[in-house]
């Protein structure tokens, strides 16, 4: 097991998260909204042109739930026509046999699936320092949510998808104080780390804010500069985090979630766990670990140990060059699927389903 | 026990059933929905007046969720008086621990509390015979919830509130081709029945449609006769009944469903039961086991045993009188709360409970 799971952080209080987990069936919830961030050129690469980025969560919701798209043809795609991860997270909820449900945090295209909705709108562009409405009443629903939702679930994996995220984070980060300029992922190749900036001191100024004023204020922080999906997510692992453990599923946008919960609720860190990709942790443009630990020293971060770079398509080879690496909790549902499993399912043979699927959405 | 639970059925059956739930914990669904059939006046009791019975069911939620209602000021009550059966339900989830979520199968008013959202629309009036629209896709999204939430949860227990929901389940138990005429309960003291058929007759002719013509159409029956709850109920019992235990928590609505899932997988009727009250079930008005002995002769049906004669406040006593009766699940969850509890809650304890939280709501 060593090698296809990354373990960083306290090896004592790793081994008694998976202690915790192991054998024992996970839901996955995953919190999808759009925010206006998203759609600003060469922000994001979650839909292959602006203008389809609205559809993307939607359209992933749809994968999980039909093996196909509803909302839009096909899967979503970045620019250069590289799939989805929710291809990843779709294989491991199939072979571990994995329960899911939606959480809706603010859109603007909804999932034609089942969903559950908190009342939350889309998010504005963050460069007009009115990123969110609502967020405590967003937060609160969610909040009840995952409080009932724990006394039936055994622990929650809880991903996202929303594009532009990787910016909100970032700019919710330097709201509260966080050293997080050079260390935040991207979707892209290139992390577009200079427009991001632009675009978030472009929010500060209109705000009069500056680095850190919101080190206290974290529903601040989200109603300027934050996403919708922001407030969801928090407010579910608030609520559920005391009675089950919680694997927050995705990469740097994760660290903000974190770093919102810490304000919120100092106790929910204690039964949380991040689980990403092989593909976060070793970016060399971004440092998860290197956020985190300003955040908390000892949450332990789980990485699965992918390598596509003998898969059969192209499409799937490139993502060891860096392109998506992470997203609608891929990471954390393929530790899941293992953990739960007890290494029945193990990185081959998901990545043999991942490449059969792949397959099959090439072929229609 | 055996005083505190009504037993009508197989005795093996039942025990059977009782044997799978007792000492597990549930998890709580309550399908709302509006049909335009609830404002029709004299039909209904959920609600002081036709105008506020569209707030009805989405107050019934904020008061499991809030203790109080946001969309209403107060509590929903009947036009004389007597409060909402969601004051039974909440107690009993107080008390049992028992989780809950809502699912909306169609709502003119959405409640201010988290909810799971099915792409339905409110109902319109069935005596336009054009009831609800695309039960079909309500049914198939309910059915992949009920898939999921069949991997958490132990067993579910399913309740409604439905404004106008005993017209709507007699229209399409007729459709369908059970004599159900004289057997369909009512909310109101003295069941209008003479009204409701005339409503449903009006549909009737306008769709050419006689007694028993959908008997093996399920869907066309809810679609122009029915309301938007009966597709969403139908569609997570589906999904999940072939993992978990289920309790159709309610009266004569619930026999509606009973015959919809018949016709749709007739596999699912093993694993079922019907929870609801004593004021159901010795009813003079109506006949709940006339009606499932029709569908299906084994199907457990439970009911809890309140005595509300000894209650402080006439509110509760006029109970006894027949008044509301049931609804929101609250039979059905009283009695989960008894089992899951191995009777550390009982009959009694459950009536304090109720006593205690009526006197809050009538303080404030």
């Amino acid at each position: 097991m060593s090698n296809e799971l990354i373990q960083i952080g306290n090896p004592d209080r790793i081994q008694n998260f998976i202690k915790k987990i192991r054998g024992k069936k996970p839901l996955f919830i995953c919190v999808i909204g759009n925010t206006e961030t998203g759609k600003i050129s060469g922000i994001s690469a979650a839909g292959a042109n602006p203008e389809i980025t609205d559809f993307t969560p939607a359209a992933d919701m749809e994968y999980l739930h039909f093996n196909k798209c509803k909302s839009i043809k096909g899967v979503p795609i970045t620019p250069d026509g590289i799939p989805t991860p929710a291809l990843i997270t779709k294989a491991a909820l199939d072979l571990g046999d994995i329960p899911y449900m939606v959480v809706v945090g603010g859109a603007k295209i909804l999932p034609k699936t089942p969903y559950i909705d908190l009342g939350g709108s889309y998010g504005t562009d963050i460069s007009s320092g009115n990123a969110v409405k609502n967020s405590k009443d967003v937060f609160e629903k969610a909040r009840l949510f995952g409080e009932n939702i724990s006394k039936v679930a055994n622990y929650l994996v809880i991903g996202e998808s929303i594009a532009g995220g990787t910016t909100t984070a970032l700019s919710v980060l330097l709201a509260l104080g966080y050293d997080a300029s050079n260390k935040i992922s991207s979707s892209l190749p290139n992390n577009p780390l200079e427009l991001k900036l632009n675009i978030i001191n472009e929010g500060f100024k209109k705000k009069n804010v500056k680095f850190g004023d919101f080190k206290n204020q974290p529903f601040k922080a989200i109603e300027y500069f934050g996403d919708p999906m922001q407030p969801a997510c928090a407010g579910i692992v608030v609520g559920a985090v005391k009675r089950i453990p919680i694997i927050l599923a995705g990469g740097t946008q994760m660290a903000a979630i974190v770093a919102l919960i810490k304000l919120i609720d100092n106790n929910a860190l204690e039964n949380l766990a991040i689980g990403t990709t092989k593909w976060i942790i070793k970016d060399p443009q971004s440092d998860l670990l290197g956020i985190i630990k300003q955040i908390d020293q000892k949450i332990p971060i789980l990485g699965i140990n992918f390598n596509f770079s003998s898969m059969k398509y192209k499409g799937l080879r490139v993502y060891e060059e860096g392109i998506v690496k992470e997203g609608v909790g891929a990471g954390g549902t393929s530790i899941a699927c293992i953990l739960s499993t007890k290494n029945k399912i193990n990185v081959e043979k998901l990545q043999k389903k991942i490449e059969e699927d792949y397959e099959k959405i090439i072929r229609n």
